[in-house]
Parts: structure tokens; sequence; C-alpha cells
């Protein structure tokens, strides 16, 4: 977990006020939960690793106590790990005051214990928009346009969309020979297949305790799932006498629209070697990365049981979470955003210098008009080294700075020089 | 803790604007920290009976583990009960980065285990703006300023800043003859002056084993203290022999010059009686109550000796926290922000009617269309009971209404009328 500065923290702002203008385009809002929930909820959400590494509070006094006393958990709630789950229970309980579908954008921390690494935080933001209470690939194409294009008005508009299916993946794992029980143990290797390789993969699943023939009719089969050379109507053709047509014909109709009313520079592409770690998934999955970029930036797909669990009768959703800390860590290495805001904002940043024991009034006075011409003004205290003080206010981002001379009149703003500019 | 609708946060980011706004145009600027913090930072920090409303994080894996063998404690994080303390670490560790005085907007979430009462949340939201690095009553003028400033703006304009310091509770209590070691026990029992009223406080302290004479000579002097007839340069005198001639000072100059320079509307009042919670506090202390509203929306003081315990040299420090949900709950009574900012929004907002089946790229192309056009466009499948899913739009939020007839055409955009409305 980490502080965030100043220069971060507008950056940031400025990147929520741009996605979520695109997503409200789109016609979704913005909705909110608490960070803590049951932790019945979050351990029981199929939620994979992620499971794993959640935070967990301790009960709290008389029940503490208890929980002591009884040997029973001691920890009755926890910090989430993803804005999905805590979605499905927002739905599943305030369903009739929102309206169906329901078109969600949150944004907000999440937590999991990991351990420390480059980059990775234990406490980090998601960007999430989600669409419960509809089937349609309607919804996909949506998703994808929408994230594209709020990631296209961040500047980064050299965008690859991959996409694939649970139930291709289901069909894959059946054409094998894989028995339906070891599907989830077969999906958790298959999804390695980006940092093991082809070798790599079928290497883990021969040691793997996985039928031997289903592994080699897979070892068969994989080079024919190469997403650089794969077209989506010779695989449904190979993979024949399988069902699942309205899986074969969503991801079809995804593509082929997304792909025309995609934002210039970004294209759509199958990968049936996508697999995404949540076991919720049930339908399309879908991630983005940035050319230039390893790591995706975005990634999600469609959880239609999940409502269905905690209300009792199932409603489909889909969803797309914006990684916002990677996106984050993109922007700043760019610069910031391509939208001149931030430079705007630098540019009006004034200093205006007060005399400690002189006439208060009249410096917030002279504050007040500054601030009435389009300046934000601190007022801050003169020092005996000006010259210091001027310098490490140009480092802390300031424009300009002024003083109170004439009270009747507003102070005049001098840009603030740099030492070398000056010379 | 609950859930928030999408009118509640739109209401909420609304406010947070204006509230930014106005602080950035103090020059003021956003930081973060994390929510979660070390248990021995927030159990240490004089925070009051918050410190006993802490949620407790358990250790994790092997240190878990560890803890339970050696009968250790289990938990070493906590959520944060506000967000002062979480400055004062904040400041300690990234002083080197900052500005000096850093001014900081904070505006995020706390947690507090309380016992469930109406209006009372268990995870709330926290609006605050610090100054630290600078001792001068200017901070406090700016503090007060800015705060009733961002409140005029949100429409709370009949204002009252009732405004006491901590050193003149000291000298209050020096003046009854209390003894030094009994004072924290004796502003305990003095906050409850707007609960108990003066007979119940006396009668609290005379079976609290305070010093019967003490009692009694502040028995006496409580009458003086009526926030309704007081003056600062009679109580002044009145208590004179006892020192902290700075403490009188500051508190009259940042009278005098914010009750100059406040909104319209707006004053500032000296109550003796003002004591507020937390042990933190050193100097100057505020709380900004609006007409018509028992309790108040925002309170704050100056806190010098908190980060000097963190970082081994003292900074002084000072600020303002507005209470975010009963300024919400206060802003929902009045139907919302006194700017047009709502409604422009609503107005713009348009479900597309699509009918399964048909071409989706259409569809696409249209909601491009009228978003080109400044309209937030939800796609929405097309029902059977059309007339019902009208109505249903309309209660969520929407304004208009169009379909995809002409693929060539921008659609048509039609209002939402009520059932009444078009009777």
């Amino acid at each position: 977990m980490r502080d965030i500065l100043p220069d971060e923290v507008e950056l940031r702002d400025a990147a929520v006020r741009e996605i979520v203008g695109v997503y409200a385009g789109y016609g979704f809002r913005r909705i909110e939960t608490p960070a803590l929930e049951h932790l019945r909820l979050l351990a029981g959400s199929e939620g994979g690793e992620n499971e794993k590494l959640i935070y967990k509070v301790m009960k709290r006094g008389d029940e503490l106590e208890a929980a002591r006393r009884a040997g029973d958990d001691l920890a009755d709630l926890g910090l989430r790990f993803d804005l999905t789950v805590p979605l499905a229970r927002y739905y599943a309980e305030n369903h009739a005051r929102l309206p169906d579908p329901l078109k969600a954008i949150q944004i907000g921390p999440v937590w999991r214990a990991e351990r420390p690494q480059k980059g990775r935080f234990r406490q980090f933001t998601q960007c999430d928009i989600d669409v419960v209470g509809l089937a349609s690939p309607l919804v996909e194409i949506e998703l994808i346009l929408a994230t594209t294009d709020a990631l296209a008005r961040l500047g980064l508009s050299d965008l690859t969309v991959r996409i694939n299916d649970r139930r291709l993946l289901e069909i894959v794992a059946r054409h094998c020979g894989f028995a339906e029980a070891a599907h989830g143990a077969f999906f958790i290797v298959f999804d390695k297949l980006d940092r093991l390789g082809p070798a790599g993969v079928l290497a883990e699943l021969r040691e793997g305790g996985f039928d031997a023939r289903a592994v080699e009719r897979f070892a068969e089969l994989l080079p024919r799932l190469d997403p650089e050379k794969v077209s989506l109507p010779t695989l449904r053709a190979a993979l024949s006498g399988t069902e699942a047509t309205d899986a074969w014909d969503s991801v079809a109709t995804i593509i082929a629209t997304a792909n025309t009313e995609i934002a210039a520079g970004c294209r759509i592409r199958f990968d049936p070697t996508l697999v995404r770690g949540m076991g919720y998934y049930t339908g399309p999955i879908f991630e983005i990365a940035a050319a230039g970029y390893p790591s995706s930036i975005a990634g999600g797909g469609r959880y239609d049981r999940m409502v269905g669990r905690l209300l009792g009768r199932d409603v489909p959703a889909s969803g797309f979470s914006i990684g916002f800390e990677r996106l984050i860590s993109i922007l700043t290495e760019r610069g910031g955003l391509p939208t001149r805001e931030n430079t705007e904002t630098a540019s009006r940043r004034v200093a205006l210098l007060v005399d400690e024991g002189k006439d208060l009034g009249a410096a917030v006075r002279a504050a007040k008009s500054l601030r009435s011409a389009g300046y934000l003004v601190s007022l801050e205290v003169r020092r005996k080294n000006v010259k210091k003080q001027l310098e490490d206010l140009m480092t802390h981002g300031f424009w300009g700075h002024a003083s109170v001379d004439d009270p009747q009149r507003r102070p005049e703003v001098k840009p603030l020089v740099s030492k070398a500019a000056s010379r």
C-alpha cells in the first residue's frame, strides 16, 4: 500500500473524469458499495486465487469474546478483492430500486494481500463497468466499445482486444476428452500459456495427473489455437460435433460489430487461448492490451450465475474492468493526459507572499481578488530567503507569485522563472 | 455500511467537484493515503473514543500462525478512523517530496465500528483540508474561509462557525484549580454540556472524583462562559493572571479577520464551551453548524504535536473536516445542489430502443450519432410492453427515448412524458 502525492492524484482525478465522461455517454451511472463485505460472500464467490488473498477483519466486542471461547472463526468481514462480487450482492439487495438492466460504473479501491513486488500494490483501484440484467451480445459490444473509447480518450489508441468464451473453452476441453470434473484444473494450467509457452503447459499437464490421451489430443489441437493464425470459422468447423452454437454465434457477432465501430487504431481479435482466472465466468471473456505494453490494462467477461446464487433466480451479467494502477503508470510514463487540462491548471497556480505580522485581512482580500480573476491562490508566509522560497514553489508546481503591496489594487502576478532560464 | 444508488452517487460527485473547486482556489491539492494503517499508529494517536472503534485486520499466513502459537496479537493493521492520523504519518514519511507548508485536501472513507443508529454509518466519507508546516493564525483564517466558502457554494449560506482554543480550555481548568493530570478527564465531562446542560455537567463533575473546590469555582465561572453572552476581552480580563497571551491574541485575530471576509450570511463566534473530543488538539478548535440543523457539519483544529511524535521534530498543523454524510443528507433534504448541473445531465439522458435480433451495428452507429449531439445514450432492448418500459425508464431518470428507424439518419429524440402529464 502506498501514499499518493498531489501530482499523481491530479492525474488520477483527470483520468477518472475522462473515463466517467465516456461511460456516462454510453448510459452508465456510478454506484458505490462499501469496502467491507461478509467473509462468507467473498469466500464463496469463485474468485479463484483472489479468495486466498482476502484481508480479514476481526469480530468486535462480545462477538469476538464469544468466538474466542467457542473456538469459532475470529473474523467475520473482509475487504473486497474485486468490484464484481460486491456488485452481484448490491444487485441482489437493491434490484427493486434499480433500473433493469442496470448499467453500473464502479471506481474504487480493492485489497489483496499479495507478496510485495514491483508494480503491484496491496490496495489498488479498479474502474469497472457492468451491465446486469441483459443477455444479448449487445452488452459485450458496448462494454468493449465504451472501454476502448475511454482508453483512446486518454491517449491509448493502439489497442488490441482479445476475446474468447468460457463455453468455447469447455468445447476445447470436451473435444480433447478431459473429464468434466477436471475442466477447472485444466483451465488453470492452460491459463499459464503466456508465461510457460506451449511446451511448458503440456509438461505441466502431463505431470499433473490429467488423462494422458486428453493431454495428447490437446497437444495436437494447441497449434491450431494460435491467436496469430486461428480463424473463428475454421476452428468452429474443426471442433464441430460439440454444441454451443450460441457461443460461436455470439463471439462472431461481437467481433464483427465491434471491429466495425471500434475507435480508430484499435482492433478486436479472437483468441481461443484466453482463459482468465476467475471461475465465475460463464460466457464471453476479454482483455485489452496496448501496443508496447506486455500485460493487459483491462479485462472482463460474462458471469451469468453469480447474481443467481445470491438472489435465487439467475440474472445475466457482464462487465469490463480497467486496471487503474497500470493505466496510471502508463500515463505517467507518457507525461500525462493528451488533453491540455493538466497544463491549464498548473498555469493558474499562484503563491501570494504575505509578511508575517502584517495585516492579514489585506492579504485575504488580495487573494480573493486574484481568485476572482481565475487564479488558484495559496497564501504563503514570506521567508527570509525569498529566492530559495520561489525556487521551492516552482519545484512544487506553482506557476506564478505575487505580493500584497497596495491593498486597493489586485496584485500583479509574475511568472516564476527557473534559475537556468533566467541566466 | 450501506450501498449508494446512482442518484446519490451523482449528488456526491457533484458536491465533491464543487468543494474541491473551492479548495483548489485556496491553493490546496488532493493527496491520498491507504485505508489500512498499522494498528500501533492508530492506537497511539490520542484519537479519543475513536480508537476503541477500530476495525482490526488479522495477520496473514505464517505471521498469523506464529502469532497464534506465541499468543501474540492476531491483528497488525486497522482501517483508519479519521483522515488526520494518516495525514500525520503521510507527512512524516513523504515531507522531503512535499511543499512546505503542505496544503492538503483529503476526501475518502473512514471506518468506525459504532453501534448502528439512525444517520450513523460504519463506513462514511470525510472531506478534510489541512495545512502542515505553518503556525500562523493565517492558517485558521484560511481553513475557516475556505470551508465556509465551499459550504456556501453548495447552498448552505446561513452558517455559524464556533471557535475556541485548547489553550483557553487549559486556562479555564487552571483558573478553577483542577489538577493538571485531571484536565483531560475534566474536558471529557465539559464536552457533554450540549447534551447534559450546566446542571448535568456539574452533577457529573461532583460525582466524578474531581477536586470539590475546583468544581465549585467552575460552577461560578460557567454562566460567564455562555456563548450567547460571553465576550472575548471580558473573559480574558476575568481569567487574567493565567498565561497564554498567544492563545487569546490568535483567537481574537482569527475571529476579527475571518468575520470581515467570511461569505455573506455566515458568521464566526467565540464559544469558550467548545471542547471537541480528540486529545491531539493543541490550539484553536472550531465547528460549523448550519441554521436549522442542530449538529455540526464540519469540525477541526490545530494539532501541533502529532507529526512530531512520528517525525521526531514538531511540525505545526491544523485542519478542518467536513462530515460528508451529514452534508449529503442535508443536500438531499433540500433537493440537491443549487447549481443547474444535476438537471442538465438528467435532460441529456436518452434510451435508444433496439429490437433484439436486428442489425446491432446500425444501433451502435445511431447511438454514436446521438452521443456526438451531446446526449448520454443507453442502448436498451425493446420489450413487448413498451409503454411499461418507457414508464420504467422515466422512473430511473431518463429524459427522452429514440428508436433506430432509418440507419442513415440521426434518430429523433422524444421526451418521455408521464402518464399524469399526458392525460
